[in-house]
């Protein structure tokens, strides 16, 4: 893994906000036993003498119990999560040990500001989320919905032992069902937010169910019952290091064209698999690029996904597509269409049993390379 | 009316917002603009030269062009937005005159920060939507999801001329439609957000399909083609005037908790129907306590919503409580549950056509006043 100062940083940072998880949502907990407080007396004694089902921590019986006891045991939720994420960020000091060969982390001079708090632990609440999607029970849905027309795909087109390359693998498991499948798997993800976390899954897990999470206890809106909200994940569902010996799997760090853009790289996949990816580019046609460049012609560019561009907001430029245009510069870029179809409606690390939930209704592609095409240069 | 200076205060800022539409729109849009002239030139001129469909303005024929075409398209559809938001705003300052007695507007002495003016711009974007969602042809599957069970309630229960209370009754359709049923109905909302253009569609609109919105304009994210985002939705679907002459309607502006605690309101309504509206309360006990006081003994409050806490993430002290605990103290409030069920998936303002939509599973219930219970004093 190549290191630089902007990697390493990034890293500190990312090692940063999970150490604030723990203070961060108990505070936020917190904000709300304050609320409590400033209500009229009157309805701090009604809510107090609420008899509804709380959940006790997991191997304990619940209770009916009052409102100030459901905060208690978000609370002891919390501080598990904290357990869990803290075990993380210590293997991957061992593991990532060259990430911090600096004398100690600089000292933080200043506060972070409040909101850049907010969203790097917004970033921390997504792993929790993210571990359901790809490694628990509960996510089955999701992946079959999302992953298994990516794996249908690649079965019945490609042959065992090919190079399959997944950009924006987050927490591994498409990568890794296609390992499993016999194939020589590569998964790139820029975020230490999802590399860690990916890490710890895949190597340091000894059994299954291993781990208790809680990922819904950070929002105490759309719940029907307390036992939802603290409802309690266990992961993996799946051993990782069930691959049998000869399996060639691995992870990269880095942003997706700069990792592979490097001639190296040229024409060494059979298959680029990108799921809930391509809208994470600022300029999606060096995405188009890269995955031109890395496949030999008749190579596969396979894709599940919506068009959430994620820099639309930012104060970087950003170019945001439509289908119909990302599908025709596709074309231009030196791919031709094999198939195509909408798929079901989906939802991307969502909490089945809330009263809100975000669907996505994603497109799913298979193209094929039909001709090379130059990278642009930059200006 | 009553107009203290807080209320003249909200009805300035809002019309504030109303005129920054425009160039706050088009300077967004535009930075869309600065994001291509950023990219690569061998990139500008390939989506310069896309050869996608986008729609001209109503009543032209489209083209097949490229980017920068779809920008301009989008800016045409924004000046249309803009037009008949300056309609809203300058029948409702002849209509709401009163508000408006001040020599000029306070000058604004700064800018206001970015972040204050893109809340605002997001309630006048949500304009637009909710247009589509109470008073389009487009908005119907929703008004049969959320609005229909409140109505059949009503219909099935309550002789008609009895008197209905709407809170949170944004756009005025679910008030317009129990008063088209018969019933005696007043809407009470409290942003002026949404008093300007319920008041104009209800009293200014002259034909049905009078105007033409393009409510999903504002981002570009998750469209399949132009012809989604640019998508022309006609306003109103019927005639608001429509309603027999001895028709007994009326709309109220403010807090639902400061109207209706007043004493004149006591046992003053046969029916509360509250519809996506519970979740806006800072503390929703006092809304179960002011629902409470304005029923007689008998007198039903039919509810549709899920549990989306509008002020949890705010500064001011906020309850965020599950589906069991509103129940639970709609009981100890004097309410008897008679009828409860959950709804089917629904959004709210959805855009049909988008590769992303928001799903609420609202909970529907019909509870009886069984007993009065008192206000709690206010610590």
């Amino acid at each position: 893994m190549s290191v630089d100062t902007d990697e390493r940083d990034h890293f500190q940072a990312v090692l940063r906000a999970w150490d604030d998880y723990l203070p961060y949502s108990l505070h936020r907990n917190n904000e709300r036993r304050s609320s409590l407080y400033a209500q009229p007396h009157e309805h701090q004694a009604m809510l107090s003498s609420l008899s509804t089902p709380v959940p006790g921590p997991p191997g304990t019986p619940g209770a009916y119990a009052g409102f100030r006891d459901k905060l208690n045991e978000m609370d002891d939720r919390i501080r598990r999560n904290a357990d869990v994420l803290s075990s993380m960020a210590q293997f991957c000091h061992s593991f990532l040990g060259i990430m911090n060969t600096e004398p100690s982390m600089p000292p933080r001079t200043e506060q972070p500001t409040r909101s850049v708090s907010d969203r790097d632990q917004d970033r921390v609440r997504t792993v929790l989320k993210q571990m359901v999607r790809d490694w628990s029970q509960e996510g089955a849905e999701e992946r079959k919905l999302a992953y298994d027309p990516i794996i249908e795909a690649v079965v019945s087109r490609v042959p065992r032992n090919r190079r399959v390359l997944v950009p924006g693998s987050g927490l591994g498991r498409l990568a890794f069902e296609l390992t499993q499948r016999g194939y020589a798997c590569q998964g790139n993800e820029f975020s230490y937010f999802m590399l860690i976390p990916a890490h710890f899954i895949l190597n340091c897990t000894e059994r299954i169910h291993q781990h208790a999470l809680f990922p819904f206890v950070h929002s105490a809106s759309n719940w029907r019952s307390a036992s939802d909200m603290l409802r309690c994940i266990h992961v993996p569902d799946v051993l990782p290091s069930s691959l049998p010996e000869e399996a060639d799997f691995s992870m990269v760090a880095g942003e997706f064209v700069e990792v592979y853009a490097k001639p190296e790289e040229h024409g060494a996949w059979d298959v680029v698999a990108t799921c809930y990816f391509m809208d994470t580019a600022k300029n999606v046609l060096r995405y188009l690029e890269v995955i031109n460049a890395v496949l030999p012609i008749g190579g596969l560019w396979i894709n599940v996904g919506p068009l959430l561009w994620h820099f639309e907001h930012d104060t970087e430029p950003s170019l945001e597509l439509t289908l119909e245009e990302l599908l025709a510069l596709a074309v231009e870029c030196g791919f031709e269409v094999e198939e195509r179809r909408t798929l079901a409606p989906q939802t991307y690390t969502g909490a089945p049993l809330s009263m809100l939930s975000h669907h996505y209704v994603p497109e799913f592609w298979v193209c094929k390379k039909v001709r090379h095409h130059p990278m642009a240069p930059s200006i």
